[in-house]
């Protein structure tokens, strides 16, 4: 079984929703892949806000209620050894361009690469922290506040998502490009790949070579040349793993 | 009097508003720009877009109309000559990544700088060429479809702007970030300046050292740590020029 067949990943469209408190409606799916990885302290990268301490605050609030402990890596004087020791990582929203940049300028691309990919540890992203699971960050919907040296991200699936996902507004006058424009402008490109919409309240749940769709919507996928499709909340998207550019994960 | 003061561009929300066909708000200041200054043939830069042939063509259908050649930067075998010798300019909305990345590509940054700062041509922009002919396009709304090798533009003007601005929508329960939200993450950044929201509609005419807003519209100014304040049309904004950080232009 190669590296990628360990992966343990929630790739969240965005901790909050509309009617919930933040990430209540996918607490069910974090604790059992807490609880059976055994975690008692998640390391929380808190790169994506300007305001790390805050974030890390509210991120505490929401873990201990669950019964978790939460480390903030910026509260570490070795931040590679962090995640090098780290029982499970969670990425939370903001400016996906300023978490990136953090990663790189941090260096710890590799090393997340490596714990969840090689050593299978639990990871959780939601909005720019999924955004920065998947291929790169070529379909995030944020400014371009910062310039990272490289839009390629921590490739944990071998596709692309755009978190927030969101149908055009028919009743809308407004003449800026809908989500799926911009989408479809991405896929005009000679080296794009497969993006996965995921509305607010859905995630993907993917462990190993599986990959499920879950929540409260459809998600809409977007293929090179092809129409664009819906998948019920619960479709296996395994396929998604299997066109694998950049690895394959075999059994 | 150095370079800077013989500019003469329309910086333009977007060339699409709901109730008007594309540009025919602005007519009157585009058809008086060009007449001023004796442009028979406006060089039009369509990279922004994919399908270079369909938007040059729907480009001249529109310059057309007011008895004006359009040429495509896309048909000459030399587009840098093609600069040189250009009347005037063009640069057309799309994806301002794609748009930005092909000017570093074909090596036109200098050359429309040049010719627009020194030579004083006309340049018109809408909507990514209006991003381009800013200082950065740490502001713009599209997606990073391809990764630019900066994102420093062409620097007409000094300061930032945001086309087609947006308020927020009070009835939306959608999560994801405001435009507003958007641009204050901007300001956050240590090097961030002044971004000016423009609204669909609107656009800011700069003569030299002279900057008016115009349109249907209010423009919404951005500053580092300062409040957002609302500029009604007809307003004098030249104290974005003023705030030169790049280089003065004095008379």
């Amino acid at each position: 079984m190669s590296a990628r067949c360990v992966r343990q990943l929630l790739l969240i469209s965005s901790s909050r929703l509309d009617g919930y408190e933040p990430l209540e409606f996918v607490a069910n799916d974090i604790n059992t892949l807490l609880k059976k990885n055994n975690v008692s302290t998640v390391l929380f990268v808190p790169y994506a806000l300007k305001d790390y301490d805050t974030y890390l605050s509210n991120t505490k609030n929401i873990f201990s209620k669950w019964g978790y402990e939460v480390e903030g890596i910026h509260k570490s004087a070795n931040p590679l050894q962090a995640v090098r020791n780290a029982q499970a990582i969670f990425i939370g929203g903001g400016n996906t361009f300023r978490l990136l940049k953090t990663l790189y300028d941090n260096q710890l691309i590799d090393a997340i690469q490596k714990r969840v990919l090689q050593d299978g540890i639990p990871y959780l992203g939601s909005s720019a922290g999924t955004n920065v699971a998947t291929r790169s960050i070529h379909t995030t919907n944020d400014m371009p506040i910062v310039f990272p040296k490289s839009l390629q991200a921590l490739e944990l699936v071998p596709f692309n998502i755009n978190p927030h996902y969101l149908d055009p507004d028919t009743n809308s006058t407004h003449k800026g490009e809908t989500r799926e424009e911009r989408i479809v402008q991405y896929l005009e490109e000679a080296d794009a790949g497969p993006v996965l919409g995921l509305r607010e309240g859905t995630w993907l749940h993917v462990e190993g070579i599986k990959a499920t769709l879950k929540g409260l919507h459809a998600a809409r996928l977007f293929i090179p040349k092809k129409d664009a499709m819906e998948y019920e909340s619960g479709s296996d998207m395994s396929f998604l793993l299997d066109n694998d550019w950049i690895h394959k994960c075999k059994q």
